[in-house]
């Protein structure tokens, strides 16, 4: 049986600072977020750089190389950044951090859809920032784009940096964008896939759609695939213990959900990371360490 | 045992004249394709504008009313008018023929997708007008956009015009979108889906797809829907007479598929309804007419 | 493309003589209804034998002896036998004919089950034999068992007559009693097996049922296996229409269905072949020879 | 959200002394063991008889009624008794508890299936007691028969009881039999189904198997049934924990599942019972009471 890879998805770009005081914000809270949740468990971090003085979500490769220079310095966790950016960013924005942190891996959407955290809005009422409502509303008259052009690009730049992609899906068609660039040989050894269940535009967390996207997965792509499953919102846990079952990899932290229980707020990404951690091994499962996890990713 | 209803997509916005001499360009063509369809089995036809000088698809709302009022003039067929337009129309051009023509139904696409076909450029040796590759090579690149906020504006001005919308699905999260909008109060009496398979960055026309697709709209939606079933190329016949046995209803033409079977160009749409009608009254189904057609789609 | 298998299933030991005047009961009807069943399309035929006088269900070696013989002095169909034999038949009687005709294909039942047709019983106001009644009605407190060591024994009396075991699926976990004898090594060369949907007591004929069959032996099989589809009743066609698109074989007749369309008989077992052949054709599926079948069934 | 209903099935008719010391044997070793997984969490006991002296299982209505009274006289824990006994029994064995003790429950195995745990022999060195190895052994030669006309049986007999049938269900098309019985109007209020997995001879307990179950029971009863799902042997929690993920109730005990742990013995019922109500209040379920549990179970 496999080991259990848990990232932790520290910060994020669609929680807003108004949500939850536990959201890391600076480059030393995300900075310490991340090494605290290697501490707790897991073997990788996936990594937002946010606006130190308002927490809104920006691209800066500046930010990012500070964020992962000082967990470099700290641990030994595999580091993974996103290029997802923020909805509206450009595609320049959204990849300036591979060449600047050469991480080991990023994420790579596998696909367009909407991605729309709107409803926000409407649980908030005193803001902190100005920037938080508008932010949120965006999403819902903006589609997330990611082309075919945008993913071959996206690709080729991870591949010339050393770095990984980790593609993202939300939608079960995006596993044959996927397919199309095996196809195309754009991609070696096994893909690495981290399923996204819970985003409003995107598949609900269900295990239905799980189980299926994970049939679907080994239909078209065999046996060359590494999963993991990640839940926005308060099925997190549900989804991701599935995952667990299913025999796949999980992703939990305070970009895919706030609470650690039903209302009320998580303390830190470590807590979140522990309580998975907890579940796995109460299900007879090993934890990977970060040097286990790059065997599982990167050896084949 | 409910009665079949066959949709004719007469034209549509994504084969290109070079593909085949038999493709319907001008006004006269569509409504003559269109009225025939009718006479072969089809109650509904699904329309598109083109170009008449050279082909490319158009957003025209003049083109469409002209088109809308020649059928009408010859057959009581059920008028279905797209607001997909061609890839990288703005919402304006998209939706100018619904108040133009107040048809019956017309298309909404439910969520955002790359809706690409691109590798017909490969395809093409000596294609017959110069927008001809550019315009299929530029899906590779361009999102097929659709928005909460651009559904929300669709819906509303159908409504406004007595336009049912007919929902164009080719993801499985797009039944959530859907929906989002019918618990929002926006939508009334039973949602009518399309699944449109087959199209490069939607769902691939397998019949896992196409079941899943089904089984999550039943969850989601009840018995509150009317649902038919259109596959992109060759796997036309097979997964629209999956459809049929399903007890869903089916969409065939040449917007979807130019063969008849394999390697034989059809000579019309008219051909492709034949062909679909016959499979579905060898299995024992009974084809709707189009007042059957309204009966299904709109009583209830 | 692989080309379609269609077998007849000529007689069957479930319908009775009272049902249809069509149904074949004596060796001679059988033989012309096989022959001219292959003349039809039918590479395979399953056969059973009746008493000639009464019509009731027989494991005779004799009676099937002659029938096997007249049909290969004839034509030269694919020959496969019944072991099921009729709810109530000893293990002995189930397995004798396999000597006796050392057939290509016999049935394997591939585990127990509840396999009930008293409802026939309601439908019968004036029966032709007196056995009619009380042998359909006993399907209701008869189980059909095919136990582990009995689904063993009839392998290796198959195997020491040059017989290959046609594995008779009627339940999901039957393929996992499949995947048990094939990693004992009883088994060699792709195994081949034919979903029976429709059986009261087992799964019903829908497409759901039929994907998950399927489904569930590519996973525990691999491509370790060649399949074929009949289906019990009324949904004869449709669900054989599915297996066809899902890319499997197809098995019709008079021993599943005695209806060519709603509400009319069959006129023989050729009228239902030449049914699913056009329904194949028409979706651009070649039919197998009875030496296509041979080198799909045997040769790996 | 509904709360948890945890069943504890304490000895079974399936594991062998000499598989385990702590297997509950005597009546008092059962009432002890009962009582202390109520204690634990449990809800509802599911109970089988052996004899004290050799612990093979026994229909024997007086050492249930032993049981069932010394339980009663301990704790509120809601009662449900097997009337599946052992391979072998006859229905008057299997059904003469009923009356004795007039249990809540009782369990209505529904349809026949091999049931077949013989490879327990190879693992048992020096068995214990003589009985053992031929009574597993015989599981491979002996189907679980449980017919449409005894199915009726059980449910007449036990609404002249007062009990309440809890069906076990080990294939889908079992599913079809319980609709046939509602259909017939033999069952009133909610149809109480447990998924019992991991059987050889039955479903595998995997997810994609419980989901389907689980669909399949929606299409059929739609929300007329209460669920829960029991797993036989080293995938108890991972398959009781999906279910409980997808809304269900789940059982757990040494009747299933012999290890707390891969490799460790569970020392009671109770261990087990904790196990599983941990993992389903991390996962932020409540634990329902026997009061809550009838309430579920009985009122609508």
């Amino acid at each position: 049986m496999n080991k259990v890879i848990i990232t932790a998805a520290i910060t994020g770009a669609v929680h807003i600072p108004s949500m939850s005081e536990y959201l890391p914000i600076t480059p030393e809270q995300i900075i310490n977020e991340a090494v605290a949740a290697n501490k707790a468990g897991a073997a990788v971090v996936h990594l937002h750089a946010r606006d130190p003085k308002t927490g809104q979500p920006t691209g800066s490769p500046e930010l990012m190389k500070e964020i992962v220079d000082g967990i470099r310095s700290k641990c030994d966790v595999v580091i993974g950044v996103t290029t997802g950016g923020a909805i509206g960013m450009t595609s320049e924005e959204r990849l300036a951090a591979i060449p600047a942190v050469k991480a080991e891996l990023a994420s790579c959407n596998a696909g367009s859809v909407n991605f729309c955290f709107s409803p926000i809005a409407d649980k908030i009422k005193n803001p902190k920032f100005d920037w938080e409502i508008p932010f949120v509303k965006n999403t819902y008259t903006v589609p997330f784009a990611n082309t075919f052009q945008g993913i071959e690009d996206y690709i080729r730049i991870m591949g010339e940096h050393g770095t990984k992609p980790e593609f993202e899906v939300y939608e079960v068609g995006m596993l044959s964008n996927i397919a199309y660039f095996v196809k195309k040989g754009l991609l070696k050894g096994p893909v690495y896939i981290q399923f996204v269940l819970g985003v409003m535009g995107g598949l609900p967390a269900t295990v239905d759609n799980l189980l299926f996207l994970y049939n679907t997965a080994k239909k078209l792509l065999g046996d060359n695939f590494v999963w993991s499953c990640a839940g926005a919102g308060k099925d997190e846990f549900d989804i991701t213990t599935a995952a667990i079952i299913l025999g796949g990899n999980t992703r939990v932290g305070l970009e895919d959900n706030l609470y650690i229980s039903r209302g009320v707020l998580a303390k830190s990404n470590a807590e979140l990371v522990s309580k998975i951690k907890d579940i796995a091994t109460t299900l007879d499962r090993k934890i990977a360490t970060p040097d286990e996890a790059r065997e599982i990713l990167f050896s084949k």
